[in-house]
């Protein structure tokens, strides 16, 4: 990498992808001359630790970004959509983490393992944006499919933590574990129903189609990543009780069969991604395996009974990592590497 | 229903699902005589109460079935093949909840919903099977989409609760959680891997196909219950950390198109079926809302984003009820109504 060094903000810096962000940014050693951590009024004021340094967190404003090269967003849609063209207009490279953006056609959304060569299109806007959290963890194991097989139709499961949701899912699913530990009454508010103890097939808002909006992601931004608008996705996203980690059932069908020993060694030709497909001795991906970690894992790999062009397989990844702060991260390295 | 009064048996009484049989059986006011609660030695002499009435657990053995008419199984299919023949020797009629016998095929595999004529079989062996929980669950909106449709392929997805490994599965989540809540180290026996904020991709034993026992049951016992073995299955099975209730999302693909409004049509003909599905006002299927409860609950029905001959839904059943005990007990009166 370069030796270069830039101002680097984070937006929504005390979210839970924010923090991970802070951490990861210290972890891979990315080149920040100047850190500027912002955030809504409610945690302007506040501080968080970068490199052993106290760092004040200031409040995000349209005046926030002067100086600033590349603008890490994880602030909510409406933020991004408020401030974004502040920090462009500042002169920063902006990479949202939000949804605000990543259908814009003049927009590029990246996973930098599948599609880097589309970041070139982010002249345009001066934006790029990073993907769903659960369709980065899902495209993992489908681009090196694809690229072999060319991928028909996926049918996509998910079982998606409530830090997805972010510090406020992990605080409900602490709280109403401990209520339920004591005895207590358990109160609902970050989800629909109640998390602990319960699964819910309800992430986002519903639409007219009976899907959701994080279902309908999982259809297009797929399509996006990948390049190709004539894959099919049929989705169910469902939040389950665990702290971190999104694991996604995924039947995977092709136009060119792929044999289960063919489909692992394709799988293990991709980066980020590690195959983890010993069951009998255990060996399969869980979230508790994955929390924490960059890479995605992909295991119970196998061939489909109802249908010789599909095998089935199941992908778990670190959602705050992989699926938000990591990819950023990741697409700003790129960026600096390739353009700036 | 008769007048005429039962000896029963339940074998495994003190099990979750026996346990749950002797509530049903009073619930139902089923035509109990005489009831005999027998147990593994381990359990035998305590006691538990039906009708007010404390009955001693007996220990399980060869000679337990004398003057017996029916007897439930829910001991684990090694007891059932063990005792269930004695129980037949000596006149009784044999519910099996195990894997035991659900095969067979001169033993009929019975959802009384379903395929109540095939009950007519039980003649042969004496025995009647009972299906597997998860796969009574997914079978409750099968039926009317096959009836009418003809199914070509499922492909289920599944997040069932603890209870379906028994009361050590309730005992080992409780016991995580509590151990979470104290920060105390967790101990894993019960599941392959800590349950309490995880999820485990591994029910039952692996196969030499990649598939799980547990996963195996659902192609099989579908096929069987729905009387059509070119139906094809595609099945994941993933245990969640909830007490009680199975999930599973369910992709149908038919023959015959099915518009969205015409399942929901016929989705609400299913005795024991009910259809929850107004998803806007946060009316839809969740665990929580179906344990304790007879019947089945099915919502998302959602026309297939990716192939016009398929739909998706989601059916939630407490699977100690309609998935086990109940079943079983459903069958017993049928037997009663036809043929004793």
């Amino acid at each position: 990498m370069t030796e270069r060094t830039f101002t680097v903000a984070v937006a929504g810096a005390t979210g839970a992808v924010g923090e991970t962000m802070l951490r990861l940014l210290e972890e891979r050693n990315f080149p920040v001359r100047r850190l500027r951590l912002l955030a809504s009024e409610r945690s302007a004021g506040t501080s968080l630790t970068f490199r052993g340094e106290e760092i004040k967190v200031e409040r995000l404003s349209e005046t926030s970004f002067q100086g600033v090269e590349i603008a890490l967003f994880s602030a909510g849609a409406t933020r991004s959509q408020e401030f974004a063209p502040a920090a462009v207009k500042a002169g920063a490279v902006v990479i949202d983490n939000s949804s605000a953006f990543r259908m814009d056609p003049h927009i590029p959304l990246i996973v930098p393992e599948i599609n880097p060569d589309a970041l070139a299109g982010y002249r345009a806007r001066g934006i790029i944006a990073n993907p769903n959290c659960t369709t980065i963890v899902m495209v993992m194991p489908l681009k090196p499919l694809h690229d072999y097989g060319r991928i028909r139709r996926v049918i996509a499961t998910s079982y998606q933590a409530v830090s997805g949701a972010g510090a406020k899912g992990i605080e409900e699913l602490r709280r109403q574990t401990l209520a339920w530990a004591s005895g207590k009454p358990i109160e609902i508010s970050a989800f629909p129903k109640q998390i602990a103890f319960n699964v819910i097939p309800h992430i986002d808002v519903f639409q007219p189609n009976g899907y959701t909006k994080e279902e309908l992601k999982l259809v297009f931004e797929t399509r996006k990543i990948l390049g190709d608008e004539s894959i099919g996705v049929s989705p169910t996203t469902v939040r389950v009780p665990v702290f971190t980690a999104h694991s996604v059932a995924i039947n995977v069908e092709t136009e060119r069969r792929i044999e289960v020993d063919k489909a692992k060694e394709l799988l293990s030709t991709m980066p980020g991604l590690v195959v983890f497909d010993e069951p009998e001795a255990g060996r399969y991906p869980v979230p508790l395996l994955a929390a924490g970690k960059d890479e995605c894992f992909v295991g119970r790999i196998r061939a489909d009974l109802s249908n010789d062009h599909a095998i089935n397989l199941w992908v778990v990844g670190d959602q705050l990592r992989k699926g938000a702060a990591l990819n950023a991260i990741q697409i700003a390295e790129l960026l600096i590497d390739r353009y700036l």
